[in-house]
């Protein structure tokens, strides 16, 4: 199962670069150089298009198509949606003496393309040689803007090297992407200005409408085509002279349609003027540059792979940044971020699970637009708890707009990890942030309707009295329709008494909160106390040593050898019978070392221990995110080798295609997972307790790790060597922290911890 | 949960009679006057069509369409089928002074419909009251022949009362029936007759061609339109003396197509002009007399309960002798026959678990067939079994034509009850009716395969060392994704020990067959010492008392009282949230009482007692096999209230239309539980030993039951009434049999055994 790195681009500590086109690599260049400021997300497509291996990935964030499923059983999902490709606002056509640009047809030479992280821009440039011996330097510059999520801008500078004379130019935007999978283009244009490049469309189903519109710094004639409209120019070059076409974007999507959407889109379009491309361009160094005073991770370690990591983990940083930064409550996080039309753009409860850690410590202000996307969805979750014949709130396993998306019943009916890791990242936000009002103002409300669903799900096992969960799928996807599931029932129990924790506390202390959500909500008083008992009275069964039995039952399955399975057996789902995956120990993902991580102050070392000694040669970490969890556990358990197995291409997942998928986009919320690796396992953060917990445990070849975090309004740098670990206060008040078990105080002056 | 009978029908010893025309019960009429002679089946629809709500189905026994799925992970069915209208050779047109006959627009009296299950013949009569004040009595009688599959009649007798003149008939053959469910007329006319009712036609994916023609007996023009052919005639009427028009049809399907079809079609045609109608009626009338003699079931029961009771285990017989005769082993038994087109059609494992020990007992040469066609399909168990990554054969849940047909992956990978039930199946016949060669020349392959099915789909517990299949469903659809559940272990284990049996008794018996054998299966010895391993090591987890668990955690399943859920709620599957009906002890139809009752000399009276009384109450009989188990194991028990009251209706299920649905088709397989649930319940009989045995124990209302059964080559005639039942050798050799636990001679004279 080991995987192998497929190295292709430059390593550098702040950029990413290819030196020459490997058209075989096409795509997944497209997947590493996506740019997004979580609005518009675009993949690295060449602006020119041509016949090179591309998905033409333009993606606004919330648009999607609706699709009605087969009906078949009550609370089986019978329509879905899904994320479609929006206005492609890259399209160019550039044509030197009858020839066409197309980097699948012509000679060229010295191409470079870079992705800059200190900048968030993509650029790429070449030298293009016509058949009429013509050479053309050509380069391309596009970010989208990180201030503005509807704004995106597009550069090309074409200088002449030794020729003068005329090139011609088209330049435009289309709703003419099909969507790849359902090879359908799920757009009517609804208006378009004849005098300028604008153009408004409407989805098929689920009416959807979209303005988008340039200014492209160069005259011309507009014109247009079923989907597109487009400028068309004739550049004068002269020789040696670069002449730059600056193209400023507005996509606008604010559930606005027909004139006022037109009028809206027209207004943003005029604002643009405002503002060059230059200027834009300053704003968004800035933008950066201040993300990464606040959170960047700094890894020295010698040789090419030191580079290599530090590379890596900024990368991840700064796709996890562009992904989502908080700008909206109405979005989520899909899988693949916005960089490609796999998992349908759905964000499934990687959310809370994988993303949130780095939100709460590096932009709480994300962290809380996340989980005010899951207030906004309630009403979705409610309805969806009804579906399944039960109380309160059910979230989705997979969603763009709160609904379930997910057509596998066995998943959408049976999984509950989205509603309970709703409340554990509530928990967790107020643990990290202080910011209880939230909880109180919008927590509270998720929480008591979350507690209606548990205990509405749960059940009593007649034999011990005690409450489960039965007919669940944990987070080990290959045990489906158990009974008890340890981390169902552990997160649940937690859930519970949680909510109940909350409810009880706005009684005493805010009780008018209290008596709007009570009348709200229609709230009972001896819920509370039921939620109470079934937390409880929740099963848990372990043998004496702790070792928690992964569901009831489960010790007793068939023993398979993971490791004897052949790697072209992998990924299962591909090779074997269904149900074959279903019925050994086999694991796809920690369950119970899951919980044993989020909630980790709750368990002794030793209970991890031994749960961690079973369960790990059992996983076979088809999700990327096993690995970390894995990382993290064997670090605090002192077995740093294994830590750093584990930890092995987690900042280089998609850099180096490990899993060669990263064609289809980027493993966005796998991403954040390297993150939370190095942070939870190389500095031993935890956070679930009532101050930060530190044990620094530094890989054996790095010699440095230094990063920084925001917590309670602070900006604390970690700094940690071979020899000690420095905290120094960046920003805010004195702190305490637990560092190796020992409380310190953390002042202005900063604090030195040797290793232990 | 109680059902009510939906009375309409009159009562009569030998007929279903309709007196009167009710437009609400059309279907559920149209399902009741069904005929068929296994091969063609035809629904008890007007000939003459009309604003009558009416499923127009005629179906030929194998023809089918094929549809594709949607793909998704392996092992899961892709390709599915379902069986289609065919050529409709009842096409009638009849109109007077211009006025269309239409029972849903004209004006008619004395309507009568008669089934007669002496003849196998239907008559509709009614008196036509024209606009123009003519009355026109017309009957209309129809068969499909017993005798020749491809034949069927139709005869309309029109009979002028007070007029004389002209009246218009149209008569024809139609391949223009929509597929209801689907909206659509699956047929392509390929070739059609210029001057005779002929036609043949060809389905759109599947390609199979059938030919269809027909003989009228009066002269007139030939005609067609896009998917039919007709005779167009205008019949000089005198008042008072009926005319008769005989329709003779011949319905040709046997895998030829196009010019060879069509002359085999046009020979079978003029071989109909051999045979008047009234000599097909004489042939007819001789068939099921024959029938009746060595398989009636005679109730003597005062009152009209009695004479209902009497027609409707008639009308069970009459239907299963109808569906199903053996005479083709490329059929099987749908789930609703040949009477409409729910189920698609489809054979489920009812056909060896409810069907085949009706056959076995009156129609032993049908159970061979119907077991022939298991062993002609074992290319496609083949195939399947590989398809779940399994060796040997596994037999599908729902097909036509023995490939896998269910589309629900949670059944059709995870039930083997079809793969054990061919191997009872097997077994089962041969201890009926001692035909040992069929065993050795077909059995043994098939039971070899099916053992190498299961002992690679089981697994071995590695905490008790014991061998069982994990991630299964049994015959209680209730609980899925269960491991060790009791009856697929147990059906496993007999199963395996049985194909050990066989083949070590071919061994030394018939050493050249097993050679044979072991050449074409690649067979290794140690192969069937493993089969007996795993038999023998097979889980079958139990109490001290006997209480046998039905799956591993069952008892820690949370209760729910069955009775207190609300009568609108049921059936479940419409409204219950789909995961809802997974997790309580609430079962489906009998599990552990099902293998109870299959392998009944096996367990001991105080294991049936007490599994009886913990399963019982928990059954909820959401299959129509449920209470017939549930009424002998009763019966057994000595609870004789409880028998009667699970017997109740199921003598007159569709009669009646308990289940109200009676309309979409007959409950075919349930049909055959109502005889076994006669004879295996109130006589008592058992045939999983080496003899039979009998208990009569006649229903306290019941004055007589007197049934005749075939067994090894003898007809034995059963005649129980209150005091004794006496036994008497209809036919064949002198027989012993347990009865009341006795041995006993049953001669020549007969015997006599008082009540006990």
């Amino acid at each position: 199962m080991a995987k192998v790195a497929d190295r292709y681009f430059l390593a550098d500590p702040w950029k990413v670069i290819e030196r020459g086109f490997d058209p075989a690599y096409a795509r997944v260049s497209e997947s590493v150089f996506s740019l997004s400021n979580e609005t518009l997300g675009v993949r690295g497509y060449f602006d020119e298009g041509g016949a090179v291996d591309s998905l033409r990935g333009s993606y606004v964030n919330g648009v999607y198509e609706r699709e009605e499923l087969p009906k078949s059983y009550r609370g089986i999902v019978d329509q879905s949606h899904f994320m479609i490709p929006v206005a492609d606002w890259l399209k160019t056509g550039i044509s030197l003496d009858g020839e066409t640009l197309d980097l699948g047809a012509v000679r060229f030479e010295e191409f470079v393309r870079e992705l800059d992280m200190r900048t968030g821009t993509l650029t790429r440039s070449f030298v293009w040689h016509t058949k009429t011996d013509k050479q053309l330097r050509l380069t391309f510059l596009r970010f989208t803007d990180m201030r503005y999520g509807e704004r995106a801008y597009q550069r090309i500078v074409f200088e002449p090297l030794n020729f003068s004379g005329p090139v011609e130019l088209t330049s435009g935007i289309g709703f003419d992407t099909e969507h790849e999978g359902r090879s359908a283009c799920f757009w009517n244009v609804t208006r378009r200005s004849p005098d300028a490049c604008a153009i408004q469309a409407r989805t098929l189903s689920s009416g959807q409408e979209v303005y988008a519109a340039a200014l492209i710094s160069v005259p011309g004639a507009y014109m247009e085509d079923e989907r597109t409209v487009f400028l068309h120019a004739v550049l004068p070059l002269t020789e040696g002279t670069p002449l730059s076409v600056d193209k400023r974007v507005t996509v606008v999507f604010n559930g606005m349609e027909g004139d006022k959407l037109w009028q809206i889109g027209q207004a943003a379009l005029s604002q643009l003027e405002c503002a060059s491309l230059d200027e834009a361009l300053a704003a968004q160094e800035a933008y950066w540059a201040e993300h990464w005073r606040i959170s960047d991770v700094e890894i020295n370690a010698p040789g090419e792979s030191g580079s290599e990591e530090q590379q890596g983990i900024r990368f991840c940083s700064f796709q996890m940044a562009q992904t989502y930064n908080g700008g909206s409550v109405r979005h989520n996080i899909g899988a693949k971020g916005l960089t490609g039309e796999a998992y349908n753009g759905h964000a499934f409860w990687d959310t809370e699970a994988c993303c949130l850690p780095f939100y709460l410590f590096t932009n709480p202000r994300a962290a809380r637009s996340l989980l005010m996307f899951r207030y906004n969805t309630l009403p979705q979750a409610l309805n969806r708890a009804k579906m399944l014949d039960c109380e309160g709130a059910c979230y989705p396993v997979a969603t763009l707009n709160g609904d379930e998306a997910c057509s596998l019943w066995q998943h959408a009916s049976l999984q509950f990890q989205p509603s309970t890791a709703v409340a554990y990242g509530i928990w967790h936000y107020a643990l990290v942030t202080g910011d209880e009002a939230f909880v109180r103002d919008y927590g509270a409300e998720m929480l008591l309707q979350i507690a209606r669903f548990l205990v509405s799900r749960a059940a009593k096992d007649p034999l011990t009295g005690e409450y489960g969960f039965f007919g669940v799928m944990g987070p080990d996807e290959f045990h489906m329709m158990v009974n008890n599931n340890a981390y169902t029932n552990y997160m649940g129990k937690r859930s519970l008494a949680y909510a109940a924790d909350v409810i009880e506390s706005m009684k005493t202390e805010t009780p008018e909160l209290f008596r709007i959500l009570q009348i709200k909500t229609e709230l009972r008083e001896e819920e509370v106390s039921f939620w109470r008992e079934v937390a409880d009275r929740m099963a848990l069964p372990a043998t004496e040593e702790g070792l928690i039995e992964q569901h009831d039952g489960y010790f007793r399955l068939p023993h398979i050898d993971i490791h004897a399975i052949p790697v072209a057996e992998f990924p299962l789902y591909n090779h074997w019978s269904y149900d074959r995956i279903y019925r050994t120990d086999m694991i796809k993902q920690p369950d119970v070392l899951m919980f044993l991580y989020l909630y980790n102050s709750s368990f002794s070392l030793k209970e991890k221990r031994i749960n961690y000694e079973f369960y790990e040669p059992r996983t076979i970490h088809e999700s990327s995110l096993s690995p970390a969890i894995h990382s993290i556990l064997a670090a605090e358990l002192g077995r740093m080798d294994e830590a750093c197995d584990f930890f092995g291409f987690a900042t280089r997942l998609d850099l180096d295609n490990y899993n060669r998928n990263t064609r289809e986009g980027l493993h966005t919320t796998s991403i954040a997972m390297a993150w939370v690796n190095i942070v939870y396992g190389f500095a031993g953060l935890r956070s679930d307790g009532g101050c930060l917990r530190f044990a620094p445990r530094l890989p054996s070849r790095w010699k440095r790790l230094r990063f920084s975090l925001t917590w309670q309004g602070r900006v604390l740098e970690v700094d940690m060597n071979r020899e000690q670990t420095r905290f120094t206060l960046k920003q805010g008040e004195p702190m305490e922290a637990l560092i190796y078990g020992k409380l310190c105080d953390i002042g202005a002056e900063g604090l030195n911890v040797p290793v232990m």
